[in-house]
């Protein structure tokens, strides 16, 4: 791969200045400059080592936002909480402010419409039609690939998590889903940010429950312009937990009764998941794993979320998994797991932005179905069983090199 | 397969009335009835449902025991810490009874000479030449066999964990090891058994930490007899868990700083885990898996069993990771794990028992393999991780229907 | 105390067939027998061994209950999942049985009516006017007084959690609340009962978050009569550690950020709190006590109850209390707490009727204040500091001996 | 008080630049900046508010210490692993780089001696005979008094844990102690200290393991000299917990049959406790305080502590408690404490220097037996209750108003 010859890539983040695409800056700003070690990112480690993937150094950020706080601002929320060290923002200032003036207004999602805190930008181009949003929004885009003569664009969306809409007539196909953008019907902001970047020819990396790419009509788009894409809603944590221990219990023919799932966190995400309408979409997919693996229909499982301030970006899940073994016995697991939610996604973001840059390359289109253990829902469908998932990621890795 | 044209199978328990081979006698006898469903016996579900495996009603058990205590007894303990159900031991008298009956004095390991609950008749065997103790045992199973017009025996040692022993030079060829049996040498009791079980060509499972016939002098003699056997030491619970959980690290490119494991337990197991001098060997199987699996020679790693007499059979474990992701964001995963020793053993040594038979049945000889699932340190060596593990089960089963 | 020359004392279990007066009638019976030690009764440690309080041979069992289902059915329950013996269940068939046949049609609450597996003479009774119902009620107590020539009745409430009502105008003085009797206005079934033991002059003891004798009209008929009575809300489980633990972060000037906790179990009383409008008295005494200690009014508390049927009667408690120290460190402590709700109740029940039967010889009327470690919403308030409240009864022990 | 009447109070911290004595000493000059908040300083609440305690400001640092590090090292280490916020530090540069000046050689315990990382002059003076050692230490003290004109001199002994050693004749009485001093017999290095300490009239406070003045020959040299002191051992954790906990199973009359506690920390504290010989002392009075709450002679405990070097300050404490209720029926609680050691300890040592420089000023003398509460070995004996503990305080504090 002769870089000389090929611009940089671009990768513009929907949701620029939230937590994940804030560790996402500086992260990629300390593995260029060798303040970080590339921990969590799996595909720098051996069995990836043949692909040719795009290096740290060939990445460029851009994105869209809707609020009117600074990057500088994001990241000393996250030196105050532990998360990013004082040391690497300092190291990372001018990338930072490049970064942050490429970011550009982005769309507010309807129910999100009048909220404190917004850029008013981004309000003014929420009230236009949805036809002048999806252009505005690719526009943006098109002029970050031209100004900075990059050689593609990964759009990933990681905007914080929608009010859960029921499935409607006019996401079935792409005609349906046009028409709909013509007469001005609502739509969630998710999937008109998917719109705008798969008619540009962008892959598009959904790492949030919001519907995204996911709906029938933009599944048809991608295949039909040719377009690589992936998602829902990265598996980060407490579900990543679930699809590693589920299958161990199904193997060793263990019958699980219940298994609850207890989540605090006190990031923004946490705050918009108090909201029981947003809510409902990460708790769908986070219990429908389970059953998906364990297949034991009289299990009982809950999964709850909520919102710790204090907490900020540490995210606890307690997990409590009682099951039943030979004669009858009653057992019980339970598992806490710690972690900075951001930390943990942000190198999935990487991971994701290199896959869905290297399928473009190669011409793939449509559901990157290799991409299954990154995801809590993946678009493609498939086993959630963790171990099944990697195995297809590492067998797609080894064909491929 | 008709059952009636051939005999029945004979399962060979030594250790006959400690508590996992109660659990399993009573057990069989609750599937039998029907009392019990077949939960956590992997055998049962759909993966192997082609396989010509023996029926749980085409078993009868025997066994050697070096204490005086009868069945019965275990049983009533085993009721009052509610790991058996008063009403199956009550429907199980006739069978239990018959069992007891077939139960012959067993060999002493060294150490073990002079306690205080011995059979008197094991203190004898145990007090003559290796050889004749070797031909002693192996007449029992044989007569045991042909009393009972089994079709075949496969014997499973259950026995306690004996005294950590470095290896020997008289462990290195099945010439050498016959040397020292015929020489009086010390030999664990555990060798001394598999030498038995394998001369007189039965199958032989070690489900303890205990040599068995791991020795590069026994696994000659298991191929040289065209013997199927597997081990060493059950994978039931806390390794369980760590093999599952691993592998989840390592695909994610998660740095495992430090692995502490402790187990607190009660029953004879635990009892005789609290001298350091048998602790050896099933510590170093349960920290071993995980450096075999994680490959970062920089981790801090632990295991401690701690004898805590009031939990009897129930063992529980807490393990603490303490991990690193990106950004350098330090993170931690607990687990609490507690379970009946005995119940999560016992349906394994019921699988072990139909693979062991089945293998036989086909003419496999030598190390199986396909059982390394099962175990802590898997004779054949490969993987520990539980997943892949698990899957090269899946499929022998597959390739062998 | 000569009892040969006073009648025993009359224990009026509301809820009579319920797991916790089921513990009650087993557990009084085996300690009786001596099947059973002291475990758990307070009233039986050296600090009360100076006080004349009942023995346990000297209570005679009777009670009101409004399904249909035998005590036997009961006692059957809770030996299938642990926690009653099967020996103490066996060898204690013929109190029990005369304890069932004591048993009375109870009251329906008005939002139970209408349920499956009601005792139809329970339903006809709460069909009549509430006038009838108390004297209905109390002419059983007066009964079983009489049959049983029994010194004195002590009245037990220990029935399903009420819907929560807010506070009305008719609950707030004497007049007022028979005004409402005699209007047959709505009025809380644990209202009804306390009414009726009270009018009785029978000491009231109310286990459960329902009203009872705590509304100011009752209080005052209790200092009328001259009838003592204590309640609400058994402080057994997670509320027990809250204020055991609470009380040294305010000694240790500890900022306690964010005190999370989430209870699972599986028994009826867990069943019906899985009804949001049930679950809220239970609730609010739950998180109360917290503020009541700490004093932190920025603190975020917040506590769950959830139901997963196959714990049954055991009961899981995770709490996450996430504090900061010296230097503004960020720490936490999580507990789990494992333990049968109903083994944890009865004892409570069994010390607080011997509390009553005293409070009432010794001619102490109103609210028992010294009671307050044993319940989570002392009806005579004072500190919820469990150490504070249990030095508080000592000192009364010490006082009166 | 009018403070510009008489000196500021001198506090003497041997193991000066160890963690806690950085946190106290960057924590000091926090509270008196503004920059933190009095979090964890006990004294500083309401109950203490009346009581004539020293100012933050009033209090001049110095100390002895044996190893070569810098102070802004050991903040540097602080300061990474998320215990001192780098914001405190660097505005204290000045004052600490005073403080670091005012630090002398200290002594080195026998088995200390031939460690590597000592300061020269610290190794020298260990040479030397005990007499002329404490002259030396008492020298340092007696200069840091005269030239900062201080009032009066805490002395705080936070040196690492030593050699656990059995109690001696030449300890029992002052003679015999003066006499093994003279002779230049083999005493521990804590007795040194303590000795001259307070033959120069200073209070102590001896905050670990370590004898210092708690052996009976140094508690009559302290009523000799009328000079106060307390210790052995902060209660900082684990113990904090357990003297919490324990007393709530002893009031509800619940029989605890296990209690196992396993400690992991990382920090120099954790690698001395990594040698069983120094880790013996903290074992015990670990242990100890459970035995002498609960008066459960059978209850089976035990505790650990083992050193997991990536945690460094951060110390995590697992306890399990096994107990039995009502009907026998077997609970569990468990809880996990994560902290940092250092954090949870300075705040203590802050009250504590406080509460001896008033016991001074009001001539009291000897063991200060109201400061139990701090401790895991109260040197007056008493109750290990830490309810009681506390409340005793709050007495000494308002008698003393």
């Amino acid at each position: 791969m002769k870089e000389q010859e090929r611009g940089a890539l671009g990768v513009w983040l929907v949701g620029a200045r939230g937590a994940v695409a804030t560790c996402v800056a500086y992260g990629l700003e300390g593995l260029r400059s060798g303040l970080l070690e590339p921990t969590g990112i799996a595909t720098e480690t051996e069995p990836f080592a043949g692909l040719p993937l795009r290096d740290f150094g060939d990445m460029v950020l851009g994105g869209h936002e809707i609020t009117s706080q600074k990057l500088d601002r994001s990241a000393a929320d996250l030196v105050r909480h532990g998360i990013l060290r004082p040391e690497l923002v300092a190291a990372s200032t001018v990338e930072a402010a490049a970064y942050d003036a490429r970011i550009r207004p982005g769309l507010l999602d309807g129910p999100d419409v009048g909220r404190a805190d917004l850029d008013p930008a981004a309000a003014t181009l929420s009230g236009t039609s949805p036809r002048t949003q999806v252009e505005g929004l690719r526009a943006d885009i098109d002029a970050f690939q031209r100004t900075n003569e990059l050689e593609r664009v990964v759009v990933v969306y990681l905007a914080s998590t929608e009010a859960w809409r029921d499935e409607k007539d006019s996401w079935q196909d792409l005609a349906a889903f046009e028409r709909a953008l013509d007469e001005g019907s609502e739509l969630p902001a998710s999937c008109l940010y998917a719109y705008a970047a798969l008619t540009g020819g962008h892959p598009f990396v959904n790492f949030t429950p919001n519907r995204g790419a996911s709906i029938p009509a933009l599944r048809e788009l991608a295949r039909m312009k040719g377009v690589p894409h992936c998602g829902n809603d990265g598996k980060t944590g407490e579900t990543l937990l679930k699809t590693t221990l589920a299958p161990m219990f199904l193997a060793r023919a263990l019958k699980v009764h219940a298994w609850q799932g207890y989540n605090i966190l006190g990031n923004k995400d946490g705050a918009s998941l108090a909201d029981p309408v947003r809510r409902e979409a990460k708790l769908r997919n986070k219990d429908h794993v389970l059953r998906a693996i364990l297949k034991q229909p009289q299990m009982h499982s809950e999964v709850g979320i909520d919102f710790v301030p204090s907490l900020h970006d540490w995210k606890t899940a307690w997990d409590f998994i009682h099951f039943e073994g030979f004669l009858g016995a009653k057992m019980s697991l339970q598992f806490t797991w710690t972690g900075s939610d951001s930390a943990l996604a942000a190198p999935l973001v990487i991971d994701l932005v290199r896959l869905a840059d290297l399928s473009a390359a190669r011409g793939e289109a449509g559901e990157m179905a290799h991409t299954g253990c990154f995801f809590k829902a993946p678009i493609a469908g498939g086993t959630h069983d963790f171990h099944a998932q990697f195995q297809a990621l590492l067998e797609y890795a080894a064909r491929k090199v």
